[in-house]
């Protein structure tokens, strides 16, 4: 199955979006007129630029107002169609898309609509070109797939076809029963297929379709469905993506059609169009590598929070330190000291790692070295699209490389047994790539996403929106600033599970810990509420600890310092509370913008 | 009339924001508990700080779903309500907003909720406390105005009145009689009036609301026509904004605080509540001040393009170039070095020039000094939102000081006669204060806003929006990039009137000048959506002309290589054509980017 992609959803010159289309290993392009107008090279020029990417041109798109239109002005169009005719010659393209009308001019007549169409593919013909004939979803009169191909087949004109368009056809209709006409439709005679998802947004049509379209996978439209129903007709044409979407227009070329393409080979899997490499669900995490210039004061944290320098790497700067299921580790390579103090890598429990790796890598991840040095033990690892590198690791089971193998004990005292594992990492993403981070998890691991959720910043709207497996074993919060400049000021942190917060809190204090404080008014709230036992609230109080419930239980938490980008923060989630305190997220903001302006940090 | 806003519309901590409306002469605030919540300050030192900046606290924000729902919930409701009416006695606040239900276990039952509210209010007065009820436009039950104060009414409660907010009240009624029925309130049961605008857009009323109000005046509402109503009930407490806008969430406080007044300011003198100095319409522009650390690219440049160099200031590095009616001066002070060349001044031919600048300043336009050197003439300037300066003019008037007798007459060759003046000028705009530019120039200036446009840049989507005077003889093309890092990347233009712009294109071609290359693509696409007289289009192809029409006339331009972030347009603007050229500009803007690139620049 051939895969395309629109050069509007790409940003740059023509010669970066084709480039970057070519290196994500898409077959095709469609070609927007504006791309064309404004590229200095030829059409001609194009064209050779194309074939020597290994990138068809599958569509071109010029032409609006067509059909339906008093005779005059359809004279006037089908001059301004020969002229396109001769350029797509020109260019190597042998399909060109019609949207339905949106003229005022426009008639409500069908067979007047076919009957100009029909012409139009009589002129095309004689250019060896096929005409597309979609339905705009707001369009004037022909709003629907079925009318659209109504008319196609009324028109009953060979290099006439029609093109079915995901978000025109899944913006309109109200169930599954509305796309079963499509498989009455010829495959034959479906001419072209785009696809486009859209977060489900109660607006104006146009508006969401040009602004908000994203990948395949990254909305609420069930395109998969959509493209069982092309598929079932027998169409053979490309998969092509037309997306308009404001931030893709900012975003880097070469990130986004990569991103592009793995939303099209998880659509192809859904479909059972392609077969990669199945997911591997991780079932923990192994550990969470900080790296850092200067190992003091996340040392001095780590051991407040009562964990122990267990082991240190055989050949590299790395400590291992311990408290449960909880690893961290702690790397002062030299190679990473220009980033301060950040989360690098983290380690993922995989019954196969080496299929888990497979799949990443069919799924265009970039896969890691298996070995970091001679002496190191095979590691299967990929980064993420923040650049993250994942770890699919086995602990201590037979058969599998451990990465434990790499460690050497060290003499250490034991560790506090407050912290029992890691209940969620908490991870920024860069501004761009929110919806693909979202997707990567879900695709390439096999998480679960939740709904994605606002959240007030002091100084602008934050989104978050978790990854995670079924059981909680795995919890990945995702979030995004609010605009491209605020990636830095939002800091990564990691989540530890505990069974009592207030013991563990004190203990952290009472080695010297700092936790972040937490505004009085806060409590009075939670007072106004909740009802507490005696003496409850005040220790929360005392301590810093936030509050929140949902239907199924509670969730207590509070936060440590920050060390370069990264803090803890000490959870207690009982009865299966499922979220991750967002709702006390603009105070845990707020708390810590007011330390930095204290701190000038 | 008092003015107050809500702490939601400024961004930054609680301290932050009261200093900005304080600053920028709110006499109030509504406190949001989130903001109250987030803050290190107890009720009783925000209330000093209050008192201590000059602000009121009008409005307490705590409480939702409070009415119509079973006895349990009402129970916990009462509870909660005591807890927060205590809280606002140490606040100082006197008034709560309490939002209709959108709660899933409240009923439609006016009578209960008419009853509970009315037990509300008792609990209230018992706190000094009055309960201002107010209809979301998406409340469960109750959404519209005349429903909330049916309910107010019937449950008789001195404690109780209504809050009107002009966003739930416009989002909802579908023409001016709806809206007559406020006058139906008597205004001391209008308890508060918050007043928020937006542009209309069609989508979900809930994520409209949270996300895309703006200030009276920046939208599509009659907010003045809602005000009339309202004042004429006798209501006579505080005008509030409230607004929960994405962009103001990142925006510095001070600034949007300053924005905000000036939409009240200019709100109330439409409903003849204040009466700052009238508008003095500029009548043309006297000249464009161009900083640069180096005048020759900029003399090079404007030799070429036809002026001469006619004058010089008689105490300041500065150059007087003339054409026709265009005037252009070159700065090359040293205190603007480090910004390279922009466009920094405006000169605006004024009617009367003090009356212009008392508007300015009673509109909060920061005025500059009337004098910068004792030996130059008395000139009455303001700063625009985005820093340009403008110049309050008379060119040759008797009795009002001129502009020109700062400038002494140079020895000069004859100009060229192509540009008959200045067209427009295109200024791009800081990002987050697009809508204040607009409000900016139309009410302080007495311009008439145009439609916004989008345009595709190849990096990113572009606003547009135009200001001018209803003659044309002032025109100012306002553009913001897609994102708060893009605005370097956008030039300033000034585009010169010309009759002839072949001729002018020619000639400035011939005494050495570059115009930007426009790809052969754009006029293969011009021949087929137009017919030209033979060899027409030829020439544009070869000169780089851009060409457009509307229903009014004909657009030619063309475009100057960029200096600094200045460069000029060549525009012959026939039978009435109102635009700026805008389907070219994607055009215009990808030629740029590749000359860049090629330049390195």
């Amino acid at each position: 199955m051939r895969t395309s992609i629109a050069t509007v959803s790409l940003s740059g010159s023509l010669t970066e979006k084709l480039t970057a289309a070519s290196r994500a290993g898409f077959d095709g392009v469609e070609i927007f007129e504006n791309d064309l107008l404004a590229s200095p090279l030829t059409p001609e020029e194009i064209r050779a630029r194309c074939a020597d990417l290994g990138l068809t041109v599958d569509l071109y798109q010029p032409m609006r107002d067509i059909e339906a239109v008093p005779p005059d002005e359809f004279t006037r169009n089908l001059r301004r169609a020969r002229h396109k005719f001769e350029l797509m010659g020109r260019l190597g393209a042998d399909t060109v898309l019609v949207c339905s009308s949106v003229s005022p001019l426009a008639v409500d007549d069908d067979a007047l609509a076919a009957e100009q169409l029909s012409e139009l593919a009589g002129l095309a013909q004689d250019f060896g070109i096929r005409v597309a004939y979609e339905a705009l979803a707001w369009g004037r009169h022909v709003s629907t797939y079925d009318h659209a191909w109504h008319i196609v087949e009324t028109a009953g004109h060979p290099a006439l076809g029609t093109c079915l368009d995901s978000f025109h056809i899944l913006s309109r209709v109200s169930g599954p029963k509305d796309l079963e006409g499509i498989e009455a439709i010829p495959g034959e005679k479906i001419f072209f297929l785009q696809l486009a998802d859209a977060p489900l947004l109660a607006m104006d049509v146009l508006q969401w379709s040009r602004h908000y379209r994203c990948f395949p996978g990254q909305g609420g439209f069930d395109v998969a469905g959509l493209l069982g129903h092309v598929l079932r007709t027998g169409y053979d044409g490309p998969l092509s993506l037309e997306i308009f979407n404001d931030v893709f227009r900012q975003a880097e070329a070469g990130p986004t059609a990569v991103d592009a393409r793995r939303s099209l080979l998880v659509l192809q899997e859904a479909v059972g169009a392609v077969a990669p490499p199945a997911p591997v669900v991780p079932t923990g995490v192994a550990f969470a590598e900080l790296v850092t210039p200067d190992a003091d004061p996340l040392s001095t944290l780590l051991r407040a929070l009562g964990f122990a320098r267990t082991a240190r790497h055989r050949s590299k700067p790395v400590d291992l330190w311990q408290q449960g299921a909880a690893g961290v580790l702690v790397n002062t390579g030299t190679a990473v000291r220009r980033d301060g103090t950040r989360l690098a890598a983290i380690g993922l429990e995989s019954p196969d790692p080496a299929a888990a790796a497979r799949r990443a890598e069919a799924l265009l991840a970039p896969v890691l070295p298996r070995r970091r040095a001679p002496e190191d033990a095979l590691l299967d690892a990929v980064a993420a699209p923040d650049g993250t590198e994942l770890f699919f690791c086995a602990t201590n089971r037979p058969r599998l490389p451990d990465w434990r193998a790499d460690f050497e004990d060290v003499e250490h005292p034991a560790a506090a047994s407050d912290v029992s594992g890691i209940d969620h990492l908490a991870l920024t993403q860069p501004w761009h790539h929110f919806d693909e981070a979202a997707l990567f998890h879900r695709s390439v691991l096999g998480l679960k996403a939740q709904e994605s959720v606002d959240v007030a910043d002091p100084y602008g709207l934050l989104r978050s929106r978790a990854v995670t497996t079924p059981d909680g074993s795995v919890r990945i919060a995702l979030s995004v600033g609010a605009a491209p400049t605020d990636d830095t000021v939002h800091a990564q942190h990691i989540a530890l599970a505990t069974d009592d917060v207030v013991t563990a809190a004190r203990r952290f204090l009472t080695a010297g810990g700092r936790l972040l404080p937490i505004p009085v008014n806060y409590y009075d709230d939670l007072a106004a509420r909740y009802e507490f036992a005696d003496g409850e609230l005040e220790t929360y109080r005392e301590l810093g600890i936030l509050y929140d419930r949902d239907a199924h239980g509670t969730f207590r938490h509070c936060y440590t310092h920050t060390v370069g980008r990264v803090f803890f923060e000490l959870v207690q989630r009982d009865g299966g509370y499922r979220g991750y305190g967002a709702p006390n997220a603009p105070v845990r903001l707020a708390a810590q913008h007011a330390v930095r302006r204290l701190t000038g940090g």
